[in-house]
């Protein structure tokens, strides 16, 4: 069975340069797929000449007039850019020609566009990103939400714990651990919210509808002690950047010297597993559609990951889990209005 | 003139087997310090007996009959120990017999008898943990706080910027510039407290008090685009933590193959950089009395690094410069206590 990706060819940092060339390598791995290339038709047919795939019957080219640039206000791009790249290709999931839509451009673009195009999904208040790290169990971290939502209420990330589980079931093929990102792993720590929201994550571990593990630390998001962590979007973006900071800084070290470079060449195969081009990919959860991130920087190997992530998530049918799920898991939408119940409360 | 250090031999998970020859190593490279040990003094006294130093003058030992554990809740440290070696040595500062102290024990009981011993600061309304991490540049990141305070309001936030750059050009003899960390460098982006933040601190800035940068992301922290970096506990605690899980990933991936080992040897003199040990010690701020917080986990190394700069802080008088500082940068504590302002209130 094909499955059709539209990608926002002109997104990123780098544009069709990138895109086109990873949707090409992504094709030649994955004969399920088929691509619809959204953007400038001239640059994008271009592009395909160059790379003598001007004729794949697998890809097909949509034209957009417009591109939403890097630093482009969210308004201006959801208002003033109407025929811009982003949009045409999330329109492409709202009408069914595409299963899933790839984006590198501006997250707050991506976000408010997606939630504009296609909705938010029944049952949920605040769509979220998630992304995958790579932990010491050789496993992969799923952790969200990684910016759409930086004040955040208890039933906000109560939310978020169940879209990232289901996330996590689909695309892992077995139940999650959730953990709870907190300043310590005792009850009785953390910012209010926090503490509310654990209440909540303990009531559904009870009735058995989650796996929750219990509060967890920054370090435990490498260390692979749950597979799913939750933390609201301030917090998230912070510490995914921190990380992202201090990889650079990594890398930028080793490269210092010859014989710091000799040494990083000789260590390249321990050290590829750690590379986070291969964990590019974050999904935009809670939409009536699937939506997949790329990051704005991600060179041709690194997008095509983002690629494959969002062909596995249509393939393994993502969407429809996560409206049955999440209609299921959902506490009525009135307790979620309701103000964050305290732990005393919930204990009763 | 010589500086007296209490150190507290029990803290942190080694005790004396660490502290002790830490406490040696210092000594030997720093002629103007005083050392005085405190905890069990047999085990002091043996420890010192291994490493022939039972009668070096610039040591003494004061006996503590307890030990705060690690995992001891903050109330059995604070109420039930009162015979601690954690206590008795912040008690050196509280009457005069050491400049500062040096702990590796449990961050909550250190923070909280610290407070209740020496009591906080006048115009300080929250102490705050600050530790200093590499950058890119070369130079050192202040960042704070740490964890101590995880419910802050914006009042908050900017005694904390006051007590961060206090510290910074007491340590680096540089005024330094200031970032508020956040999920954007755009004035909009952030939460609600971070927005009325950064109002409160450019405010500062126009009238030529503070030298504020304006927003900075997580990756800013290891760019060093700023040299002081400003957050609550809880985005502080989380990912310094998730940091330095990330460099325990990094070790342990060199650390799996001979290949990766010796690649590792090779790359040594630029990663060393990087080593988190010699970025040990954490000033506690806003006490009417220094006190600097070494990792738990720290060996002899690191701690030696953790009395390095406890050594400094107390030989460049951060304590006075805090205090006259503070005095004078702080807002009345009438503003304080007001509620957050929004961005459109400081700005008219």
């Amino acid at each position: 069975m094909t499955i059709k990706i539209s990608i926002d060819c002109m997104g990123g940092d780098h544009g069709p340069a990138v895109t086109i060339p990873a949707a090409l390598a992504f094709l030649k791995h994955e004969p399920e797929a088929e691509l619809i290339l959204v953007g400038l038709e001239d640059q994008i047919r271009a592009e395909l000449k160059k790379h003598h795939a001007a004729d794949n019957p697998r890809l097909s080219v949509k034209h957009a007039a417009e591109v939403v640039a890097m630093d482009d206000p969210v308004e201006v791009a959801l208002r003033r850019k109407k025929d811009s790249s982003m949009r045409v290709a999330i329109e492409q999931v709202k009408d069914g020609s595409a299963a899933v839509c790839v984006s590198a451009g501006n997250t707050g673009a991506l976000m408010a566009i997606s939630r504009y195009v296609l909705k938010t999904m029944a049952d949920v208040d605040r769509p979220a990103i998630c992304s995958i790290l790579p932990n010491q169990k050789g496993g992969p971290t799923y952790m969200l939400d990684l910016g759409a939502n930086v004040d955040c209420e208890p039933h906000h990330l109560h939310q978020f714990a169940i879209m990232g589980a289901v996330l996590f079931e689909a695309m892992e093929h077995r139940r999650p651990s959730i953990g709870l990102l907190n300043v310590g792993t005792e009850e009785i720590k953390g910012t209010e919210a926090v503490k509310a929201t654990a209440a909540l994550l303990r009531a559904d571990h009870e009735r058995g509808v989650l796996n929750f593990h219990g509060n967890v630390e920054g370090n435990d998001i490498f260390k692979g002690t749950v597979d799913v962590v939750v933390c609201d979007g301030f917090v998230g973006n912070v510490t995914l950047k921190a990380v992202e900071g201090l990889s650079r800084f990594f890398k930028a070290t080793l490269m210092e010297t010859t014989l710091s470079k000799l040494g990083a060449l000789l260590a390249m195969k321990s050290l590829k597993k750690l590379n986070p081009e291969s964990y590019n990919g974050a999904g935009l959860l809670g939409l009536k559609g699937l939506v997949f991130k790329s990051h704005g920087g991600a060179q041709a190997y690194a997008y095509e990951w983002a690629i494959r992530r969002a062909f596995d998530a249509a393939k393994y049918n993502v969407q429809d889990q996560l409206s049955t799920l999440i209609h299921e898991l959902m506490p009525p939408s009135a307790d979620r209005e309701a103000p964050a119940p305290t732990i005393q409360q919930v204990k009763q």
